[in-house]
């Protein structure tokens, strides 16, 4: 039995989700595939849960929020590079122009995180990271990023550890970037956190091995590559995943065509008061094809407005 | 406590090695990090270990045993490539002239395996190897290859684990093929086996979602690679190492420049009767530069002849 559901008259581990249709999904799949001697019954070591990041565990609004750090890190080292000052998107980063940087799509946002993400060690990124994460705020909220998480998504990663699953971060966020953050935020310890990454080089400086951050990225974990990232790093097919965006899609796909019981979930951005609401059109957080795969196959789909008693902890 | 060490008089948890200084060192490091209080303590989730799998868990003589596995796909597959029997390596394989494959050296042996090992879904390839596995034997001692796994190291797997350790496997070994035995052979799961990798891609087949295996390779995970796949795998540094030659230094060198206490260790093959005796002169296995490194850095370096009383489960 695990621990958290022996005490006699324990708490609800689910308090911030109201009662209905979307909550009892959850725990009507997680009581079939842990009652032992049940036909939808699941040993432990085939619990694996993923979840994607941005959108899913925390907020993406107003852009993603390593978009913010790659923004900081940039005028932070604009002044060893000069030729920033005129050349886009940098230019526009450093004028404040930040419309114009978005014009450019991901591929712009991209080339600015690679810029920031590369040319240092892996251990002096951490540092960089986490010193971020610890004193900058949120543009429009005003509070810490990792305070923006989402109440309801941390107390179903712990009810389902409590369950004896083993839950796993697919983010095409970058990997390190999480890492800095995830176990102590999430308790998702850093061998379970997966993303985005670039190519890494052994190499030694000062006599000291090190990993040095390389400019070519090694995977893009987003969309189709999910599976397959999930493939390489687990080796088992999820029996349950959690996302909110088309970049989920397959993840969600390749999770539920497996055997035996399967679930499945998008968090609906659709409260515009308290989070944000969002779906069919942006470019960022794009809740497209997905929506309507979720509804033709009766994917559990959270109503963030409906479902959502409290979505932030500081609420 | 871990549970294993709770009984009164327990059974030695090593007992496979013989005593001296080589188990001492096994011993005390441990000891010394599970230590509550004491000054080269180690919390349990960063008692991260890793070990390399060819030499170091199991033999690798006469030929790398997923090499074996290799060849038979080839013949099993034989009657879909008739081009195979015109054309090197394949041409020799299917003759029967092995000497002639392997003084084509590891580019020979990686077109084979990178021909046997894609083309079909990941699904489709783990029944394939478990099939092998379970059906074939060594060609000179004639057992499983799952049997000549050396003992002391399983004994030695299941008391790290029992003092707290997470134990990965961290080899140039094919990832899918490994996962195939090493949850059942080693107590280590899928998602803690690390290997060379092939590039997947997710698609519809019949309507479900697969994951195909393509040629393109994705990571060899060997040498200087070692310390960059932990890296992006595990994103710790592991504490402790295990390898048996020059491919695992790398990564031995990456875990002893952490800070606090750190163990590196070599297995070498000086056992000519019971096992194979090689180390600087061989192709597969080559233990020189590595060797050198241990003696001077003084790490742990297993004499497989004098420090184990047992090497196989069958002996």
């Amino acid at each position: 039995m695990p621990e958290s559901s022996s005490p006699g008259a324990a708490a609800d581990p689910l308090a911030s989700w109201n009662e209905g249709t979307t909550k009892n999904s959850i725990i009507d799949f997680v009581a079939r595939v842990t009652k032992a001697g049940g036909e939808d019954y699941v040993a432990p070591e085939e619990r694996i849960a993923t979840f994607d990041n941005d959108g899913t565990l925390w907020s993406e609004r107003p852009y993603y929020f390593q978009v913010a750090f790659a923004f900081d890190q940039m005028k932070a080292m604009a002044s060893r590079h000069p030729e920033w000052k005129e050349k886009e998107p940098f230019e526009s980063v450093l004028a404040g122009d930040l419309s114009r940087v978005f014009a450019g799509g991901l591929p712009a946002l991209a080339e600015i995180v690679i810029a920031t993400h590369s040319g240092m060690t892996t251990g002096e990124f951490e540092v960089l990271a986490r010193d971020w994460l610890e004193a900058t705020r949120h543009p429009t909220t005003n509070k810490l990023f990792t305070e923006m998480v989402f109440q309801p998504m941390l107390e179903l990663l712990a009810y389902l550890r409590a369950n004896g699953f083993k839950t796993f971060i697919v983010s095409g966020g970058g990997i390190e970037f999480m890492r800095a953050f995830a176990e102590a935020t999430y308790g998702v310890p850093p061998e379970q956190v997966i993303g985005s990454s670039g190519k890494l080089k052994f190499e030694f400086r000062d006599g000291e091995p090190v990993l040095t951050k390389l400019v070519e990225i090694e995977i893009i974990d987003d969309n189709v590559m999910k599976p397959a990232v999930i493939q390489n790093h687990i080796g088992r097919r999820p029996i349950a995943s959690f996302g909110n965006s088309d970049g989920d899609l397959a993840m969600l796909q390749w999770t539920t065509a497996g055997k035996g019981a399967r679930f499945a979930m998008l968090v609906h951005h659709t409260d515009a008061a308290r989070e944000w609401a969002y779906d069919r059109t942006p470019s960022i957080g794009q809740l497209d094809r997905a929506l309507d795969e979720a509804i033709a196959k009766g994917w559990t789909v959270v109503d963030m407005k409906n479902d959502w008693r409290r979505i932030f902890p500081f609420e």
